[in-house]
């Protein structure tokens, strides 16, 4: 199931994405309105809206979103650094979440603002010191990301936070989809990203250096993680510059595909 | 005004703390219940409480922790650390945050825990590119706090969310000082961290590198905050272990102390 958060007549709810007949095409997707929220029990609604009348919000309203660096070795390798010995862990603010069609705003301290195409984990439920083998329970499902960063602040500035966490810098969505086992991302899933519709980065999920269960264990070992909660996998290989009226895409296999436009801030 | 956070037959509120005239002691203090919230106008119901008999909780419902490394030389000194060109700024999760009175629990990961005694900046608007002119306007008072970090974690990884992020690392209260202004912290209050009844450190706000207006300033460059969020302003000299059993207390002149013991996570 892809479940996707939205406003439609400034109302917000949570919806089931589906096709309704007609093709298959986005014009003929709806959104079958989710009666409860998708973190307990919930049912569908039977009511539906079509998406293209909507406007699609972050699929999840994260208490935090927890950042991986360096989880892919030709990433590494491109930024001219190792394999780190344990996973780098980093935050980005719960300000920094946009949803796919908002503008990610070009910060005022940064002349090198970068894409970072990555697979983001959904937690379901609330969590800590997860066994390996309890890993694939607290996961809801995954969304695209897109980890913003702005480059020669994360050069200059020991801790990212800024670098990474400025208003924006945190694109998730379209929605999250729920029927990806962990097997098929350990098998691959192409992760992919495209600037105004050029391909710049083109990875697999296969290639990540230590696997989703191996950073919700590493992760929950220091700390709770809460429905909503969101973990971003690290970049694969082939991060680059974006401008001010650049349209940058992630699509990741079997999910969908996260739009943004830059824009400048102001 | 102080204002604090607490709970009473299993409701939560906040209330303003005062004496009720039989001398001043802890045991004469009572909370005056707040009809509203703090961070909008609100008014005293007249309903008071004795502090003796509540339990308080963390003073705010922070957003996000917005964290400060090496804001006092003789402490990046005595790390072997540089004052840095511009300020550290790291992210604790909400999952981090208690309140005076609940325990610290030693991480399992680390084998050197210790304390860092700070002031705590609680804003009370939301504000992004705060002017310098405009920083004492967002701020809804002072607190103190406890910056417990995993200083093993902390030097073997690259990244401090773990370190300084897992679960209780963020002791925040007792409450929220109103009536201090800016001019006071840069005057320097006393910023006290004892174990056991010794203590550890004695700093002075007043040797902070950057300045309360310096860090809002830079924050607000990147992300926007919000009501509740806090600032950690770094931490002076001293800083050094804690053990399973100890009680730590940090007190700041002016607001008040902050203890909590520290038990074996489990």
């Amino acid at each position: 199931m892809r479940i996707a958060r939205f406003s439609i007549d400034g109302n917000v709810a949570f919806g089931a994405v589906e096709e309704d007949g007609t093709g298959g095409t986005a014009a003929g997707l709806v959104l079958d309105i989710i009666k409860g929220i998708p973190y307990a029990d919930f049912e569908l609604s039977g009511t539906k809206v079509p998406l293209s009348k909507v406007r699609l919000l972050p699929p999840v309203l994260p208490n935090k979103v927890v950042g991986i660096g360096r989880n892919y070795a030709a990433h590494a390798a491109e930024l001219g650094n190792e394999v780190p010995e344990s996973p780098v862990v980093f935050l980005k603010p719960t300000t920094s979440v946009i949803g796919s069609g908002d503008d990610v705003e070009y910060p005022s301290f940064s002349e090198d603002l970068h894409y970072e195409a990555e697979l983001a984990v959904v937690i379901g439920r609330m969590c800590r010191e997860v066994p390996r083998e309890r890993v694939k329970d607290v996961i809801l499902g995954f969304t695209c990301a897109n980890d913003v960063t702005a480059r020669d602040a994360q050069k200059r500035e020991n801790q990212w936070a800024r670098a990474k966490g400025f208003d924006t810098s945190c694109p998730l969505g379209p929605w999250v989809e729920t029927s990806i086992g962990l097997e098929a991302v350990a098998d691959g899933l192409a992760v992919q990203c495209t600037v105004n519709g050029e391909q710049r980065q083109l990875g697999s999920t296969s290639d990540m250096v230590r696997s989703v269960e191996d950073l919700v264990v590493h992760i929950t070992e220091a700390m709770t993680l809460l429905p909503g909660d969101v973990i971003l996998t690290g970049t694969p290989a082939g991060v680059g510059p974006l401008s001010v009226g650049d349209e940058v895409a992630v699509t990741i296999e079997g999910i969908g595909t996260l739009t943004n436009k830059v824009i400048k801030r102001g």
